[in-house]
C-alpha cells in the first residue's frame, strides 16, 4: 500500500483519511486532541484495531507539549476522557487506553516522553503481529476458488496491519487462489462500496459489490462457501457485536447452512462482560441515514433509528478466529479458552 | 392525495413524477409510447398494481393517432411488444395487456378509442376496488398500537388506488389507532425512504426510517407485532417476488416468530407459474448501487450485482391477503383457492 494507514514520525500523527476514499487516497496529520478526537468520531480512522493504535499514538500527540512526567500525567486525565467517550462500541479503544493509562502511572522522569511513544508502538506493533497470526488461522478455513461474503470494511484500512476477515481473505487468494468476494456494499456508511471493494481491486481479488439485503437471495441462488466479518467488541459468552448488519447476515448464513466466521484480535473480546446484551451500542446520527454525504433520500426532519452496530449471538457463530487459534461454536466460552 | 397518483382525461395520460418525491411533488405528463416506456424503465411510475394501469393507459396514448380500428389494431402488435419488455417481473403488466389486448381483437368500428380507453377505466377502476377489498381483509390481522415493519413502498403511489401492505397500515391507523411503522430504506432505489416516509408523513402515521439490515436487530431488541409487504408476482405455491430485500427480511421475520404478510390483489398472482423459480427475476444497471443519484460510493466500474426483487418461499408467509381474503400459510394452493 502506498500511503500508510497510520504512521506515527518524529511526534506527527498522519492517518490516511479514510471517509475520502475510494475516490482519493490522502493523509491527514492529527495536530492535536481535537483533530484525533474528531478523526475517530467521524470515522477517518475506523476499524475496531486501529481506533485503538490511533488512540494510544492520539495520547502521545495529546501530551506532547508537556514539561514533564508530572504535568503529562495531569494532561491526561481529561485526554483519557475525551478519548474513550470518543466512540462506545469498539473495545479496543478502552484496551490500548488502559494500557497507555498504566504506562503513564509509571513514567520515568528522564525520558518520559520517549516511553510513552514506545508504549503506543507497542500497542502498534503488537496489531500488526496479531494480524499476521490470525490471518494464518483463518486461511486454514478457505479452499481454493471459494466464494465469500463479507461485510463492512476489516481489510488492513480497519486496522492497520493485514486486516482481520478482509486480510484472511485476500490471503487465501494470494495462497490458494481463485476466491470470489461477495461485498455488501454497508449501509449507511458505505464502507463496503467505498473501502472493501477499494482494498480488493488494489489486491487484485476478484469481487462483486451488492446491496446489504442481497446476501440472502445470493446465499439461496449460488453456492456460497462462508461468511467472514470482523468484530467490535465480543463478550465472553461469544455474542459479537458487529457493524449493523452482521446479524441478518448470520441469520441468512445459518438458514442457508453457511458457516459464519468472525476475524478479530483477543484485544476485541470483553471478558469483562457476561454476554452481548452488556455491549453498549452506539447511536449515530440521523442525517447518515437520510441524508448521506449531503444527498437528500427522505423528507426533511424524518425519524430515523440509526444503530451502528448490532449483536449477533454466538449460537450463529461457526468459529471465532483470534491470533490464538481457531475457536469453534456454537458455545463459547472465552473466560476459559483465552484468559 | 392533492396530486392523484395517475390521470387520463381527454385523452391526456398524466402521472405524479416518484422519482422526484420527497423533493418535490409534481406531475409529468405522457405524451406518447416513448414517455410511457421510459416512465415505467426509469421508476418515474412504480409498483407493480400501478405498472398495470399505466401500460393500460399508455396503450391508448400509444394508439391515438390512429386513423380506426384496424390501424390501432396494426400499431398495436409493437406497442404493445414495447410495454411488456419494458420490466420483466411485475405480472401485473403482462395481465393488464392481455386485457387491453384481448379488448383490441373486438374493438367496433365506431367509438373504437372510446372502447379502449374504457377497458383501461375499468382496469384502473378495478383496482381502486380491490384495494379497498384487500385494506379491510388486512386491517382485521391488526391490533390497536401494533408497531409493525414495511418494506419498499406499496402505498397508495404503488398502485394509484388505496394501495396494498401500506395502505393496510394507513387505514389500521386511521380504524384502530396508535400504530407506529418501521420503514426499510430499501437499497438501492430508496422507495422506502423517499415514498414510504412521505405517504405516511402525508396520513399522519407516526414512523421511524433505518437502513434494511437494522430490521433483523430491531425484532429482536423491540416486540414487533408484524411485518407487511407487498407483491410483483406470486406463484401457484404462494412463493412471492417483491423488491430485494423481502427474503432477508422474511428469514428475520421467522427467526424472531414474526407473522409475515403479503398483500397484493389478485391480478398480482400468476397461476401459470408453479413456483418462485420460475418467476423472472429483472436484474438492473449497476450505478443504481454504485452511483446512486449521481453520488460515487464505489470505486469506478466496480462489478456490481444489481437483481430488482428477490423470491420468498411460502413457507415463510404467515398470509396472503388479497381483495378475496386471506389465506393462511404455511402451505398454499393458489390455483385452487383463486383459480
Amino acid at each position: 500500500m502506498p500511503i500508510p494507514v497510520i504512521q506515527y514520525e518524529h511526534g506527527r500523527l498522519r492517518v490516511l483519511d479514510q471517509t475520502r476514499l475510494p475516490r482519493e487516497a490522502v493523509q491527514a496529520e492529527l495536530a492535536d486532541l481535537d483533530a484525533v478526537v474528531r478523526a475517530i468520531k467521524t470515522l477517518m480512522v475506523r476499524g475496531a484495531p486501529l481506533i485503538g493504535v490511533t488512540a494510544a499514538f492520539g495520547l502521545c500527540v495529546a501530551l506532547a507539549g508537556a514539561s514533564g512526567a508530572e504535568e503529562a500525567r495531569s494532561r491526561a486525565v481529561d485526554a483519557l476522557a475525551r478519548l474513550r467517550a470518543s466512540r462506545p462500541t469498539a473495545v479496543n479503544l478502552f484496551w490500548a487506553l488502559e494500557r497507555m493509562e498504566r504506562r503513564l502511572g509509571e513514567l520515568p522522569a528522564k525520558g518520559w516522553r520517549e516511553a510513552l511513544e514506545a508504549e503506543a508502538r507497542a500497542i502498534h506493533e503488537e496489531t500488526l503481529r496479531q494480524d499476521k497470526a490470525l490471518v494464518e488461522h483463518g486461511v486454514g478455513l478457505l479452499t481454493a476458488g471459494a466464494r465469500v461474503i463479507t461485510h463492512c470494511n476489516t481489510g488492513p484500512l480497519a486496522t492497520g496491519g493485514a486486516g482481520t476477515a478482509l486480510g484472511v481473505l485476500i490471503s487465501a487468494h494470494r495462497t490458494l487462489g481463485g476466491l470470489h468476494v461477495f461485498v455488501d456494499e454497508t449501509r449507511p456508511r458505505w464502507q463496503g462500496a467505498h473501502l472493501t471493494t477499494w482494498e480488493l481491486a488494489t489486491q487484485g481479488v476478484p469481487y462483486t459489490l451488492m446491496v446489504d439485503s442481497a446476501a440472502a437471495p445470493l446465499m439461496r441462488l449460488k453456492k456460497i462457501h462462508s461468511v467472514w466479518v470482523g468484530a467490535d467488541r465480543i463478550a465472553a459468552n461469544g455474542d459479537t457485536a458487529n457493524k449493523i448488519g452482521t446479524y441478518a447476515l448470520a441469520l441468512a448464513a445459518r438458514h442457508h447452512e453457511v458457516p459464519f466466521y468472525v476475524v478479530a484480535p483477543t484485544s476485541t473480546v470483553d471478558l469483562a462482560l457476561d454476554s452481548g446484551e452488556e455491549i453498549p451500542i452506539e447511536e449515530r446520527d440521523a442525517a447518515e441515514v437520510a441524508a448521506p454525504r449531503g444527498l437528500m433520500v427522505a423528507p426533511e426532519g424524518a425519524p430515523v433509528w440509526n444503530p451502528a452496530f448490532d449483536v449477533t449471538p454466538a449460537d450463529l457463530i461457526a468459529a471465532i478466529i483470534t491470533e490464538r487459534g481457531v475457536l469453534r461454536g456454537p458455545r463459547f466460552d472465552l473466560r476459559q479458552a483465552l484468559g
